[in-house]
C-alpha cells in the first residue's frame, strides 16, 4: 500500500522526444516530480545527420535513440509512445486516442515539417526531409534513378534520370547537394558500366541571393566555392514554378527555363507542426507566418504560465526582436531552461528571460569542406569539418551510436564508400511472390 | 571503335545475388567471359543474420552489401537491377520487363521464399523472414507489442499483447526465440513503468520431436534446454492449426489448445521461389514437393547442360541420394563449382560431379549460448557461440560491415541494449501532418 501521506507529485507532461523534450525530460532528472515525455515514434532521432541517411553513409538507428533507453534510469520518467491529439488547459490535461493524461506542467516541443509554400501537390514528386521514412524515400529515389540510367538507352531520359535538383540552399540542401555531388563523383565512380555517374548533374536552387543565408556573407561565398568544386551548379536568385515529375521550372529574373528531372529534393522550407494550431485555438496564442507559437521571454504561452512551447515549434524572439533559429542547440538550451524553471517555481524562485548562448553554427558540404561560424570567428575548409565532425559525434546521445558513426565515418573517408546505400521499401514484384508490402493498418490498435 | 577481329565473349548471366549466384559471379572474376548478374534488389543480403535486424540488434545495411560496390573491379562483370519474368531456352535468353538478355551459360539462384502449407491467409499475421522488410516488419510489431502492452489496462489483452509465438524450430525459430527472450528479459527490463516485460510469453512450436530436427539428437537436447533457460516455452510435435490475428490454436496429441497472443512469427517452412516453375515449365525439369528444381549431378537442368540451377532453389542429392540442406555454405560451394565447370569447359576439360563439403553447422540460441556440429564433434555453450561469432564475422562481405557489426555485437554483449529498436515504416498521423506513406508506385519506371 502506497503511504498515503506523501501529497502527489507535480506532474510534467512533455510531448515530443526532440532536442528540446528529451533535454528538459533529462534535466528534470532530480527533480521532485513525475515525468511524462509522449512521442509518436519509440526513438530520438539525430536530425541533423539524417541527410547521411538519405545519401547512404548511415542507417537510420545510427542516428536513433530509443526514448525508452535513454530515459531507462530515470525513475521520475516514464515514456509513452502515443499520438496528443488535443489539450485542455482548463481541465489541465493533454487528449490522445486512448484518454486524457493530466499535466501541473505542459512542455510542448512536437517541431516543424516541409512546407511547400502553397504547392502540396509537389510534395510527392519533391520529398523533404524531415523523419527516417523521408530519409529511405530519398535514399531510394536517388540510388533508383542512378540504376535507371544504366538501364536506359535514350539519352535524353538518360539525362534526365542524372539530373539531381535540390530546392532550398539552407545547411540542408547543401549537406544534400554535396553529399549527391560526391556520391556521383566518387562513390559511384566504378560501379556502372553503361553510364558515367561523374556526368550526373546537380542543381542546388535558392530563391535568395546567397546559399546558407543565415551565415555570413564570406561563408556563403565560400560554401557556393566548395559546392561548385564538387560539381554541384548553384542556381541563386532563382524560383522554382513548377515541378510535375518530369521537369522543374526555375525562374531567374522573370525568365523562365525548364529543366528535364527526374529526381526533385526539398529543402526548402519548414512550417510549425499541427500542435501550434491546437495552442492557438485552445490558448489564444499568436502563431507567427509559419505557425510558430509567439511565447514569451520564459518560454511560456500568454496567459498560460504552466504551459511551455520550446524548440522549432516555439517563436522566441532574442533581446533585438529577432526569433532564434530553429537548430538542435536552441532547442537543447530551450529544454534545460524550461526544466530548471520549472524546479526554481517549486522552489519560489523566478529565473531571467531565457536568453540563447549561440556557440557557433555549422555546415557542411562535403568531405574536408565545411564552414564555421564560431562566435564571430569564420572558418571553412578542413578545420571547419573537422570542428563539425566532433561537434556531431559529441552530440550523438549514446556511447554506441557515436562509436559505429564514428567507423561508418572513417571507412566512408578512406574508401569513398557508402555502406548504407540499400535501396529498400519497394520490392520489383518477382514471378510469384507479391511485392512486399509496407503495412498501412495498425494491427495492434487495441 | 572496337577491334572487329576479336571474337564474342562467352556470355554467363547470372539471376540472384544471394550467396549462391555472388559466389559463382566472384569465381569467374579471372576468366575470359562476360558476367551479368541480375537481382531485383540493389544489394546481396548476408541472410543468416536477418534475425537480428528483426529482434533490434543490427540495422539492415550492417547486413546488406551493395552488389555493384562487391563487383566494382571486377572488369567482367555487370550489375542489372532488373527482374527476370521468363527465360527461353531455345532462343537463350532470360527475358525480363525492358526486354532479352542474351545468354551462353544461364546460373539462376533465386532462393526460396516462405511457404505456409496451404494456409495463405496466415501471411499477413504470422509474417516469415526472408527480406529486410520482413525484418523491419517483424521489428516493427515486436516492439510494438511491448508499447502497446504498456498501455493497456485489461490485463487479459495485456497478456496476449505479451505472447509471442514462433512457428518452427530451425535454426531462424530457435535464433527468433532466444533473441525474444534476452530482449525481455535483459534489454527492455527498465526500460517500462507499467508492466514487467519480464512476464512475457515466449512460444517455440514444432511439429516434429525435437528442435533443430537435422542436427544430431543431443543438440536438439542442448538447444532445447538453452532456450528454456531463456525462458522460451518449447512445444514440440505440436501444430498449429489456426492463426487470427487474436489467438493461435495448437494442436498436441490430437488435443486443442487456443492462445491468446498478438504476435505470431513465422519460420516453419520455405518453398522454392517463382523461378522453379519458370524453369520447369521451359525445360521440362522436375520440381520436388518444395518446387525446388530437380538437377543433374553437375547442377545442370536435365538435357540442358548450360542452364544451371544452385543454393536454395536447387535440389541436388547427396550420394546417399538426401538432398543437400538450404543454407549458405551449400549455396556458396555451388556458386564456385558452377563458376570452375563454366570455366572447364572452356578448354573443353570436364569436372567430376558436384559434392558438398560440409564443414559443420551452427545455430546460435541467445547469449554464451550455441550449439554446433563440426564434422561429428558436437559441442554447445560459449565454446559453440564463439565459433558462431567468428564463422558469421569471417563471412560478411565487407570489412566495414564486419567492424560495425563487431561493434554492436560487443556493445550488446556488454550493456544487454540493442541500438536497432526502433520502430519504422509506420507512423501514426500526427494532428496535421498525414502518415508518411511508402510509396507503391514506381516513380522511376521509364
Amino acid at each position: 500500500m502506497e503511504p498515503v501521506t506523501q501529497p502527489p507529485k507535480h506532474r510534467v507532461v512533455i510531448v515530443g522526444g526532440g532536442f528540446g523534450g528529451l533535454y528538459a525530460a533529462q534535466s528534470l532528472g532530480r527533480a521532485d516530480v513525475d515525468v511524462t515525455l509522449i512521442d509518436k515514434r519509440n526513438f530520438h532521432l539525430f536530425q541533423p545527420l539524417l541527410y547521411q541517411v538519405a545519401t547512404g553513409t548511415l542507417s537510420p538507428a545510427d542516428i536513433s535513440s530509443p526514448l525508452r533507453s535513454i530515459l531507462s534510469r530515470q525513475k521520475n520518467a516514464r515514456v509513452l509512445m502515443e499520438e496528443v491529439t488535443d489539450i485542455d488547459p482548463q481541465a489541465q490535461h493533454v487528449i490522445t486516442s486512448r484518454g486524457e493524461i493530466p499535466y501541473d506542467t505542459l512542455i510542448v516541443a512536437t517541431g516543424v515539417s516541409h512546407h511547400y509554400f502553397g504547392n502540396d501537390q509537389w510534395k510527392d514528386t519533391a520529398p523533404g526531409l524531415k523523419t527516417v521514412e523521408d530519409a529511405i524515400e530519398m535514399r531510394r529515389r536517388i540510388f533508383l534513378a542512378f540504376e535507371a540510367a544504366e538501364k536506359e538507352t535514350d539519352p535524353e531520359k538518360r539525362k534526365a534520370l542524372l539530373t539531381f535538383v535540390v530546392v532550398g540552399g539552407g545547411p540542408t540542401g547543401v549537406e544534400l547537394a554535396g553529399a549527391i555531388a560526391e556520391l556521383a563523383n566518387n562513390t559511384l565512380k566504378h560501379d556502372f558500366r553503361s553510364i558515367d555517374t561523374t556526368e550526373a548533374q546537380i542543381l542546388l536552387v535558392e530563391g535568395l541571393d546567397r546559399v546558407l543565408p543565415p551565415y555570413p556573407a564570406n561563408l556563403s561565398v565560400k560554401a557556393a566555392e566548395s559546392l561548385t568544386k564538387l560539381g554541384v551548379t548553384v542556381r541563386t536568385q532563382t524560383k522554382v514554378t513548377q515541378i510535375d515529375g518530369e521537369t522543374v521550372t526555375l525562374e531567374y529574373n522573370d525568365e523562365s527555363e525548364t529543366i528535364s528531372a527526374k529526381t526533385i529534393l526539398w529543402a526548402a522550407g519548414v512550417k510549425a507542426s499541427g500542435a501550434g494550431r491546437v495552442i492557438s485555438d485552445r490558448t489564444g496564442a499568436s502563431l507567427d507566418r509559419v505557425g510558430r507559437v509567439m511565447v514569451d521571454a520564459d518560454l511560456s504561452v500568454p496567459g498560460h504560465p504552466n504551459i511551455f512551447v520550446i524548440g522549432d515549434l516555439a517563436h522566441c524572439a532574442d533581446p533585438t526582436g529577432k526569433p532564434y533559429p530553429g537548430v538542435a542547440p536552441v532547442a537543447m538550451q530551450e529544454g534545460k531552461y524550461v526544466a530548471k524553471l520549472v524546479k526554481a517555481r517549486m522552489e519560489n524562485r523566478s529565473l531571467p528571460a531565457f536568453t540563447y548562448k549561440e556557440f557557433g553554427s555549422l555546415a557542411v558540404i562535403g568531405k574536408n569542406a565545411a564552414v564555421a561560424n564560431l562566435g564571430g570567428v569564420h572558418l571553412s575548409g578542413f578545420i571547419a569539418w573537422f570542428i563539425w565532425i566532433v561537434a556531431h559525434i559529441y552530440f550523438l546521445i549514446e556511447f554506441n551510436n557515436k562509436l559505429v558513426v564514428m567507423i561508418q565515418w572513417v571507412w566512408s573517408y578512406i574508401t569513398r564508400a557508402r555502406g548504407a546505400r540499400i535501396i529498400t521499401g519497394t520490392v520489383a514484384a518477382s514471378v510469384e511472390t507479391p511485392p512486399v508490402r509496407p503495412r498501412q493498418e495498425e494491427p495492434l490498435k487495441v
